[in-house]
């Protein structure tokens, strides 16, 4: 039985080792350096090889797995729910922060506090039940365009990352969102589109509230938000996974403790920062990353992606 | 390549398909009951097909999966860690609630509280990394023996219901632990005793603080306990999995909620009861029993595992 397993395995590795897994990535120093990490840490004759069960990879979302420009996607969505919420006269859409999040008026949200503007829209889906939430964000998913590129956000995901994922998990690795987005926002289509489970999604999350109904379990929304964020992505990871990742990737300070915990463990690590310099096909921007600029001068298992010299192509939409 | 891949798993799939897969299980009702729902929703030409992406199956640990009596092993542990600290002058032993934890006074523990025991024990821990927690928790394991069998308490995983998780396993389900019991315990033996990852634990949990320590990440545990029973269990489920169970077992009260939301969503479910009905060969007890017994009264998905009739073996150290 097992010879037959492993004649099969075999036939199949070899059927699909010629292709490069990385189509989308450039030839050169940082692509050299994903692979040379990939095949070490897989090969079991190596001094680097890493145990299937402790090859644990998590992405950042926003910036890192798919474009976060102009906006957070899950805050527009979460915006379009409290103008929904406030047209059926639920809440008081002339209230602050409910006003502001309509209006997408960042200047009055960073006034009325940034936080604490996340936290009061949170509270205000308390009650829902949990798959209506998810239903929505997959309808305002469906429904959207983004207002550059005029495709889905879905559609955002930058191919040079799916190919990374695609690879990792090609060598059992699992792969984890972890993002300070909305949860309940990101899990709605990770299955389908990037699959990845619900379960393997990390975010800003809120505890539903578990209710009987005429014999049937319900749950609803909670009305307190956990941000996953900074520090919080290290402790989270601790929570959720239980294992030190061996991988890592995020585009700014925010990522930068779950960077630091991820490649200062027992095993040789990688990290990675993607670096948003490519105003032409993407965005260029800088603020907010000197943390995690640093993490990758001072730590040789951390590299800078330039999106500008590393792809090849961005976006699926992209002209190859 | 497709046509390899099936011709390999039909191979393997025709060689093991003859061999009774829960031997440990009397013929009878029960498990013709367990049996039938398992080759139903994973024939994909029945109407009650689940698609492996969304078959869950939900395991309460303490009197479900493994032995609770006469004591909580992850309480017990927890405690012999208070006394350590007590004797390393790090926590006053004498102070309640230590003293009675030491003791193991639970009279004194009921009087106190048992919930702001727990809430003090867990404080008392913040400050310690994670990894020496586990660590001492594996320990504890390797070094205690069960009062009254004389062995391992990770050798009192009831059979019946290993051969059932490996019988869920074979079919691609995702087998989650949900437990009222301190996570970090639990999660520091599962991946070794039961195949299943620290990542598919759910329990008590207490979220950890980062720190950076001369370029390191650290993670120390944090001073909150959140407690993972009753409705917390659902709630806890929606947050980390993402999706309604589609199986769940329990023994208590505390296991009823968790189990109405997984007998109650849109597939056809299964719920199992684990009562303790054997003097002889475990224990019988009936407390706090009356709720979940209800529900398989009134839920035709849910059925009793009566421990004395359904099981030809308790344990592997049983006589067969």
């Amino acid at each position: 039985m097992r010879t037959l397993t492993t004649l099969c395995l075999l036939l199949m590795m070899t059927a699909t080792a010629c292709a490069d897994p990385l189509p989308s990535w450039r030839e050169g120093a940082t692509k050299d350096a994903i692979l040379d990490w990939v095949n070490s840490i897989t090969d079991s004759e190596n001094e680097d090889f890493i145990p299937v069960r402790d090859r644990v990879a998590v992405f950042d979302n926003d910036g890192t797995s798919w474009c976060e420009r102009p906006g957070f996607a899950s805050a527009e969505f979460q915006a379009s729910l409290i103008g929904s919420l406030a047209a059926e006269g639920k809440i008081d859409g002339e209230a602050m922060p409910f006003k502001a999040w309509i209006a997408d008026d960042r200047d009055a949200l960073h006034e009325y506090g940034m936080g604490k503007s996340y936290v009061e829209m949170n509270a205000a889906f308390a009650g829902m039940p949990v798959f209506a939430y998810r239903d929505s964000a997959r309808a305002w998913l469906e429904r959207e365009r983004h207002s550059r590129y005029g495709v889905r956000h879905t559609e955002l995901y930058y191919l040079g990352m799916l190919e990374l994922q695609a690879l990792l998990a090609q060598h059992d690795f699992q792969v984890w969102i972890v993002t300070g987005a909305a949860q309940g926002f990101v899990r709605s289509y990770t299955e389908e589109v990037l699959g990845i489970p619900p379960g393997h999604v990390i975010g800003s999350w809120t505890q539903p509230v578990y209710h009987e109904v005429d014999g049937q379990g319900v749950l609803v929304r909670g009305d307190v938000q956990n941000y996953n964020g900074h520090e919080n992505k290290p402790a989270a990871i601790q929570t959720r996974i239980g294992k030190q990742p061996v991988f890592a990737a995020g585009n700014s300070n925010n990522d930068q403790p779950m960077m630091r915990w991820a490649i200062t463990g027992p095993y040789r690590s990688l990290g990675l920062w993607i670096h948003h310099d490519d105003e032409d096909r993407e965005y260029a921007y800088d603020r907010g990353t000197n943390k995690i600029e640093d993490l990758v001068k001072e730590n040789p298992a951390a590299f800078e992606v330039s999106i500008k010299d590393d792809w090849v192509r961005v976006f699926a939409c992209d002209k190859p």
